[in-house]
């Protein structure tokens, strides 16, 4: 056994060299021979038509939480994964899901206007006449009856507060509306409320996400003068999942928060998305200053920022009730580590029918099922236990991912491998994120899969890409040399969240996009009529997908060793560290001279008069920070993570200390975890990853350490380096360990 | 005398630290502060109130060249002239004219559409309605009748024409549309007559000039939805003035070119300009792909770039009349030396009634003349001659500056001192362009001169809106290190070209503008109602123009010895060349870069297929280039300059060689002028300033050279090297002639 591993030892560095070879990390060269025999069979079981067929079939209905739909969803993923092999449970939980029992929104003055805040079925599109849709809300809004003037916020984010205060534009009291985009929807009406707004709509500027990017549905497959992006805006960035039961599994008897009134993650103001239709009227009757260049949508008039003589009432009231979760948890046992679990998720939950999202991904997720069941037919069984699940509640919370994972929290920290996630699936180009251990193996993954279209390697496809949309020579350059996929950093907004950033348990977020562009989100017309026509004609990427996180989970099920890579964390790391360090530096001249041009009144005198906009207000002085401790942290890893490496070189593995190596590397990313969690969110835990606390599903890396910089918190960036470099070096240490 | 010119000497040196003490570059400290009383005496003659009427007075009717209205105007600048003591003429060219006669355009399938045309007049607005208006059309357009299918060039651009190509669209014998903006507008004609086009229609997009930029006309200042800008499409960047006597003045019995389809400088194509109502149902009926996102406007609906089914019908037929131009000429003689002239100009015709365009900087330049009247009633009279010109047939192609400056060619290169310029001036910041000999002079002029609305100094506020605007840290350092006014490099555009860029006679073009935005340049609705409303209501910037303009004459006039210092100009060239050589350097390496990308087939792999997009094609290699010439000769040029300085600040000019030094000093420009002329367009004759073949307006520094390499003919790229090299060496031997 020994000389096996020598060889295949040797092999695990490098991974980029060996793609295009018959090599796998992670596998002797016998057992790569092997698995790329599996592999070839495994692709063989893939259907494009069978994946369209599924689409059509689970988004013939809407099934959202707890409706109808979902229930036959539901029975129809379980009786799929069972009728593949899989011994498949469905696991409940009861959770909280507002849905709209009242909405109004009308402008009474100067012209009487009452908004339709309804998407009209279209010929075009057989699923959109259909009842039992949802109507167009934003989840999680509070109950409320406001009459107000409305004042125009741009994208609502914490920068454009600082412009309204500027023009002495204050929205205290008041009724504001911003646009979709730059953001997660949820951070707009959060910020909305710091600043004293009163309630919040949002809407869809063509400019965005309309007829400036391409033909409105249904002559094209952007959103028309109707669609309505419906969305949770649960305080997600605090906590996901159920807000009653943050922590907890959900079950049955679960010590809940006693009314939602309560819930930590709940906003306290109305808040309503709609059309641009319906934006229009509003938008049209503000007065007040010209907004200024980078506020203006695509509609056609002058957008001002107002108050004007217009009152906007805002009446939205829910039904809070508590409804089932149901995921689906199939399994196919490990034969040699059924206490290792490679997790494959994505979920069957939609806001409405849902083809795109997120049946495509779901979709995938089953084709891959299928294709293992027909693996298990001619014998085959994985050495790691598969789980594939189908979560519920994914859309108003990443409800059923987080319960589940919170409920077996313990038994997942032990067990869990890894999890791969998928969402949303169209067109286009490997969009690949997740743990940076896993770099090397999703490059090979990338470089071993054909894109549909054009015949060369996913990973050679999404290095094209990287090249064209290089915005200078230099950056050209680097992507040309640049052989390695890269890997992105998770934020939020789909089910791997909590197995990331609250356990620490390794997670790949897989999908294709950017050719299937449109406005079909969240909106009635997110169909099968419309997939087919404009996301992925031929659902030759719905295959791909397939064979992307099939070939993930069948290579972490049945590898020899691990294939994590402990040195891209490290350089990824210290690429973040470098780049705090110069935002700091930056900060600190940026300070110093927006100072000094704002003391000696330059703003002032540089100004329109007739504009009546102010100098911005003078910022704090940034200090020297002392990033040493991580710093050190990081030489550290770089050690231990060096000396990892050769360790798996030189003869020291045996078939004897394999299972400790194995279970020692999979668990090795939850030394990362943050005992206290970060300030004020403590559910997250991860030191390296988290949703940004103003930006929603945008990433933060070391989001402690780069939110304290960004909030000019300098008490608390140094704490979070410190809790940040602890971390580190307790990976430091463990990976010493692991023998 | 000796020990007077002594101590002014050494006062040359260094203007900014002097700026703000009674000193003034080229006068001794008794000289200074008499001049400084003059400008005392001149400023307190000068009146916002009379500014206002003047404008309102000469904008009261249409008056373009060879109209009833221009003859009122020419009338009522002449008598205004003659009564403040100005020995005035009437100077008569008989020029070539266009005006329409037909226009015609429509579209005959899918949708029957008849194009208005016309600009509606607003009972705000009292001039609108009038009739002698000149309707919308571009001068110089060819006469034409075409039929074809149209197609959206985005700004008409040759790197538009490209981007066509990779979508494999060919605008050979169809009908452009192309949008206002990014260059001049005979550029867009004379790109698309290059790539085969028959026609060419202009519109104002809403996004560039309409609502996008604020409330429109009536409301605010910005283009409505029926505002047309006309204007010229001679391709003035071969020469302006009369297309029918080039490099001579169109007097009565000059040699003219037979007719004029054969002036080189007029386009073969029917041309319109039109609103964007007129645009709405000519774009809505493309069809073909989506416009790239830099493509898109702000009209509410998605752009195509066509063709489609529909077919557009264009025609124009126009009066090719002779009429006659009329610049006003006034002098007044100077004591000392009479055959120095200070010439002072802004033009009188207009498109339609041009409140802004010219007559608020003629109005200035009116009120200049006035308190110079003024001043010679006190017995006052200046060393050197004043000229004040109100020049004719600037619109149509700056005929009337061009066919006078042609015409006393001679002449002017042995008496012209410098010509100051201005036109339409508005609301905002100093705007000087001009002569970089004549930097210190001008940095002296703003720090002296108080911004209306601020009251600190004119070069204080243009240097607090540099320092706002600077794009990063270290630009807004360097704004704020910067204590001279930056006189930015002269194009084209206004009556100055001729000056500087046929004779190599130094010029200055002064105005305000950055705060009175709006859209109705070259319309019926720049108006005396408009003006007074948004442009400049309380008319202090057209004082603040008359001061500056005036100062700046009246110190060129009395000078004891003349302001120009050379170490600017050499400083400035100096860039220029660092400037070439860095995008010579940055081609070469994108150029590989590129053909790399395009030969390893990138583009085709990273392109959604669905789009048709082809890469774009190799380019050829860029060589490294022989600098040395340009960077010896300017080595040299230094040498001379700090020679010369040095020869000023020591005790070298007495009385008695004063005059050799003034007249020697006010030639030297024209010591760069290129024996040849520019490649193709021999008319432009300065081997620094020129406006670019391909932008217009837009000023192209060391035009030969730039141009050469932007078109990458390496060979004229050598060859203008040599030519720049020679003309800067001949200016620096004589400078070392200067004694």
């Amino acid at each position: 056994m020994k000389n096996l591993y020598t060889s295949f030892f040797a092999l695990l560095l490098g991974a980029s060299v060996l793609a295009q070879t018959n090599t796998i990390k992670g596998f002797s060269k016998e057992a790569a021979a092997k698995q790329l025999a599996l592999e070839t069979q495994f692709d063989a079981n893939l259907s494009a038509a069978n994946i369209g067929n599924t689409i059509k079939e689970l988004s013939v209905k809407p099934h959202h939480l707890g409706s109808q739909g979902g229930k036959e969803v539901i029975d129809n993923i379980y009786n799929k994964l069972v009728s593949y092999g899989f011994e498949a449970k469905k696991v409940d939980y009861k959770v909280l899901f507002p849905t709209p029992k009242t909405r109004v929104l009308e402008m009474t003055s100067p012209t009487v206007f009452k908004a339709l805040l309804k998407e009209p079925a279209l010929k075009e599109d057989l699923t959109s006449g259909q009842t039992d849709q949802l109507p167009s809300y934003n989840a999680w809004s509070a109950d409320g009856d406001v009459t107000a003037q409305l004042v125009f916020v741009n994208y609502g984010l914490p920068a454009d507060y600082e412009t309204l205060e500027r023009l002495g534009i204050d929205v205290k009291g008041k009724i504001v509306i911003a646009k979709y985009g730059r953001s997660w929807r949820g951070i707009k009406p959060k910020v909305a409320q710091e600043h004293g707004a009163i309630g919040c709509i949002i809407y869809s500027d063509p400019r965005d996400d309309g007829y400036y990017q391409g033909d409105v549905y249904p002559k094209g497959p952007f959103k028309n003068e109707f669609g309505v992006q419906r969305g949770s805006i649960m305080d997600m960035v605090i906590y996901p999942g159920d807000p009653l039961t943050p922590n907890i599994g959900a079950t049955e008897n679960a010590e809940r928060i006693s009314s939602h009134n309560n819930a930590p993650n709940l906003l306290k103001i109305p808040v309503l998305p709609i059309s641009y239709h319906d934006a229009i009227p509003l938008l049209q009757a503000l007065e007040g200053p010209v907004a200024p260049d980078g506020w203006r949508g695509a509609l056609p008039f002058t957008y001002h920022i107002g108050p004007g003589k217009s009152t906007v009432h805002l009446k939205l009231a829910f039904e809070w009730n508590m409804v089932t979760c149901t995921d689906v948890i199939a399994t196919i046992k490990g034969t040699q580590f059924p206490d290792e679990w490679v997790i494959r998720g994505n979920h069957h939950d939609a806001w409405v029918n849902g083809a795109d999202d997120p049946i495509s991904g779901q979709a995938a997720l089953l084709e891959e099922a299928k294709a293992i069941g027909a693996l298990l037919k001619t014998g085959w069984k994985p050495k790691r236990s598969l789980v594939y699940c189908a979560w519920d509640g994914e859309e108003p919370g990443l409800i059923g991912s987080t319960e589940w994972v919170e409920d077996n929290a313990k038994e997942l920290q032990q067990k869990a491998v890894v999890y791969i996630n998928s969402d949303g699936n169209e067109r286009g180009f490997l969009d690949a994120g997740g743990s940076h251990a896993l770099e090397p193996f999703m490059t090979e993954i990338a470089a071993s899969i054909t894109d549909p279209q054009t015949n060369i390697s996913l990973l050679e496809r999404a290095k094209a890409q990287a090249i064209i949309n290089a915005g200078s020579v230099k950056a050209k350059k680097d992507a040309m040399a640049k052989t390695t996929l890269d890997l992105e950093a998770l934020g939020s907004g789909s089910d791997f969240s909590s197995f990331l950033q609250h356990l620490g348990i390794p997670a790949l977020n897989l999908g294709f996009g950017g050719e299937g562009g449109g406005g079909e989100y969240h909106s009635i017309y997110d169909s099968y009529d419309n997939y087919r026509r404009f996301k992925d004609p031929s659902f030759a990427y719905g295959v791909a997908l397939s064979k992307t996180a099939g070939h993930a989970a069948l290579r972490m099920a049945e590898a020899e060793v691990l294939p994590f890579d402990f040195r891209n964390l490290t350089i990824t790391i210290q690429g973040y560290v470098k780049e705090l360090m110069l935002i700091t530096d930056n900060m600190r001249d940026e300070t110093k001279t927006d100072n000094e041009i704002i003391k000696s009144n330059k703003y002032a005198l540089a100004t329109d008069t007739a504009l009546h906009m102010s100098a911005p207000k003078p910022k704090s002085e940034v200090p020297f920070v002392d990033f040493s401790p991580i710093q050190n942290a990081l030489a550290a890893l770089q050690v231990s993570t060096d000396s990892l490496s050769i360790r798996w070189s030189a003869e020291t593995i045996t078939s004897s200390n394999l299972n400790s190596f194995n279970t020692g590397i999979f668990k090795a990313e939850q030394q990362l975890l943050l005992p206290k969690g970060l300030p004020r969110r403590s559910w997250y835990k991860h030191a390296i990853y988290a949703p940004g606390y103003y930006t929603g599903y945008g990433v933060k890396t070391l989001p402690g350490i780069r939110e304290a910089i960004e909030q000019r918190n300098w008490k608390e960036a140094k704490d979070q380096i410190a809790a940040a470099a602890a971390a580190i070096n307790q990976l430091s240490a463990y990976l010493n360990g692991i023998r």
